[in-house]
């Protein structure tokens, strides 16, 4: 680790408004931000091992993407437009069940590749094998959360509990303080209640929260009903799980009650919006969420279903589809939506050192080059970032002090042969000649 | 003009099904396309002045974006997140009031410069000095539609009518054929009742369509029923307008008789999903607009309130908004969604020549290169384009058998200066010292 000093940009700190220090400095010691603020500003005593000039850039938190299945990437494209259920059922469930280590392992690899090259800093993941998804997270310098998924109701459940407290032991701190980890119970219609409960005394002994899927489908929210007599938020509630940490995806369908609920036990809620609307699940009721207080962070899901991992994408998609689902223009502004992706998401995984610019905060943040005609004229840059901007226009990646991708060239992987070992996996999975 | 071999690519023809012919060959003379096949079928008699490797590349026909507002590219990020009404009256018309004919011009010009680095090779266009936007579609080497805004309710209306067929005299198949035209009467809201009957004349006797706005808001449609007693389409309808080919932008608030006027009068409708969204305009009904028959094209409406020319991002809004929209994520699948981009385009447009790559039709295309982390694996080439894509994919742009962009180098444009002159004008607007 060295000291970096970033020059010129455009700082957008996300410290609560949409102000931006034009001309601005940073300075990085080690794994912090040390100082922000005009040229010049760093302290007279620092000296920069490295000066970035980040003129005609800006500089902001790098984004945080709440929810995703790493190695899923290696399905991206191989099965769209179809139903849930179909599309599970035929072509993703028999297929993971092909996936060995070295799939689960170059899966992530290409993950943490696309997410660099994004400006993604930081990702929660629930999947399987996720020893071969922290190995990933190692080599590849990003930050992540990490959960072993649970499926409590299936024939590994022992084995995910005894797996999860393994995995939990093993990386939960590791990577230089990078890796952090939750349990991943799956979701209410997959894990019994007395399992649920049981995964929530284990969170609670653990000090770690719980990655969980809620209310993603009408479907869920009919089989909770059916089988429980209740909705998913009411009955995951009931067994006590929401005294623990937690990051809860989808929230699709809830009601007003359910919203206020997750308000007052403090539960996180991640939004996926590009995922589900591909997969035709519906709208989460975002703006309502937030207006009751609920900290709504930002997430693509797996590259299964979106098919991307891009969250300058999903954070236009969700500013959009809220206006026009609400009716309403004035819902999810342009640094409200910014916010989802930075700041809201290090609350939400536990990690308030993350998501603003800050003398004391992790130096984890990304420059996006402005210089592009799809990013002319400048009038607003929050406006720019959300409704206009490209991840192709991200820079450089800093990830805990680490320069990771300087130049839109990544330095920590090998992005031939990332690409090249994920199309090997991907052909034998599919049972094509290699 | 000369004779331009591209090989290696994986061809993505757009002849009716999702065919890919691998290890492609396009043959371009002058300005048209005389073979596509496999590596090698090009006529032995074919001799390249130029041979572009495009191994690792999709060629595919360029992007149509069917309805723009070209010099509102100055506007882009200057007022975002309001009500329409508001935006239009206190943020946009006061603006465009000021701008004088080099704002027109550079607007036009950054919007061409984004639209070949995103991989649009033509645009329909309505605004006004329309001239400044031939000029920058004569020098960017794009193919354009274009149409003198008509606003038959304002002082202009009779200048409107002179201009425009001076308009269309003066550039119809001007720039080599690149430059068409069409009328453009702005709304059934903004035109009165003759003055559309007159448009509707002209456009007869001068053998070109009209541009129009239909349906866009629930406002619109409560205006037109109040004034006329009547829906917009069928208001439109009676009064003629619909015996002339007709480029209907939004058409967002439709019944189902109204989508069956539209089908049996082959009015072209253009959708454009963000900017519905962005502005809470509402969803359009696409399913059931291409299930009646009708000619489905997409466009990104002005950057002013989309904020971006990508037709690669509309597409994949297209596909997901229609899926969740109508609860059926089997609706506007991938391929389904790119010949929206393309063909349908072109049809609609009236320039049956574009929108597939076959030998005879003219030379627009693509070259989208596939090398990158967030196209890996490579399952389905058409979900990859529309799912996972980003237009800085694109390397390659020829229009009119002119390459226009290389190694996602623009060969017709001063990139620098175009961005430069553009931000001088937006300054100047919003009063900015220069």
């Amino acid at each position: 680790m060295s000291n970096i000093l970033i020059t010129g940009a455009a700082v957008l700190t996300m410290e609560g408004n949409n102000s931006i220090i034009n001309d601005g400095e940073i300075a990085v010691a080690g794994d912090r931000i040390i100082s922000v603020g005009k040229r010049g500003s760093a302290p007279a005593s620092f000296k920069a091992d490295k000066i970035i000039d980040a003129s005609g850039m800006a500089a902001m938190p790098g984004f945080i993407n709440a929810h995703t299945h790493s190695s899923m990437t290696l399905l991206r494209g191989y099965a769209d437009d179809l139903p849930l259920m179909k599309w599970l059922n035929e072509k993703i469930w028999p297929l993971e069940k092909k996936m060995q280590k070295e799939d689960f392992y170059w899966g992530a690899m290409l993950c943490c590749l696309e997410m660099i090259k994004s400006g993604t800093t930081t990702f929660a993941d629930m999947y399987f094998e996720m020893d071969q998804v922290a190995r990933a997270v190692a080599q590849s310098g990003m930050r992540a959360c990490l959960s072993r998924g649970m499926i409590g109701n299936g024939p590994d459940a022992d084995l995910a509990i005894e797996e999860s407290t393994q995995f939990v032991d093993k990386w939960h701190g590791a990577a230089g303080g990078r890796i952090t980890t939750m349990f991943g119970p799956h979701a209410a219609y997959t894990c019994p209640p007395d399992y649920l409960a049981l995964v929530a005394e284990m969170s609670a002994g653990y000090g770690v929260g719980l990655h969980i899927h809620v209310a993603e489908t009408a479907d869920e929210v009919e089989k909770i009903k059916a089988e429980y007599g209740t909705t998913p938020v009411r009955h995951l509630d009931s067994l006590g799980l929401f005294n623990v940490p937690v990051l809860a995806a989808h929230c699709v369908h809830l009601d007003q009650e359910e919203i206020e609920i997750l308000a007052s036990k403090m539960v996180a809620v991640v939004h996926c919006p590009e995922s589900n609307m591909k997969l035709a699940s519906g709208i989460a009721p975002v703006a309502g969420l937030i207006k009751a207080g609920v900290d709504v962070a930002l997430g693509t899901d797996g590259a299964a279903s979106n098919n991307n991992l891009d969250m300058i994408e999903e954070m236009r998609t969700a500013a959009m589809l809220q206006k026009v689902a609400t009716g309403d223009p004035t819902v999810l502004l342009a640094y409200e939506t910014l916010k989802m992706a930075t700041y809201n998401g290090a609350t939400a995984l536990g990690l308030g050192d993350l998501g603003q610019l800050q003398p004391g905060r992790l130096a984890d943040l990304i420059l996006v080059d402005l210089r592009r005609p799809h990013l002319y004229p400048r009038h607003d840059l929050a406006a720019h970032l959300v409704y206009a901007a490209h991840s192709a226009d991200v820079d450089t990646v800093i990830i805990n002090g680490e320069i990771v991708m300087e130049g839109r060239k990544v330095l920590t992987m090998d992005e031939e042969e990332v690409m090249a070992q994920a199309q090997k996996c991907a052909d034998r999975l599919v049972g094509k000649e290699q």
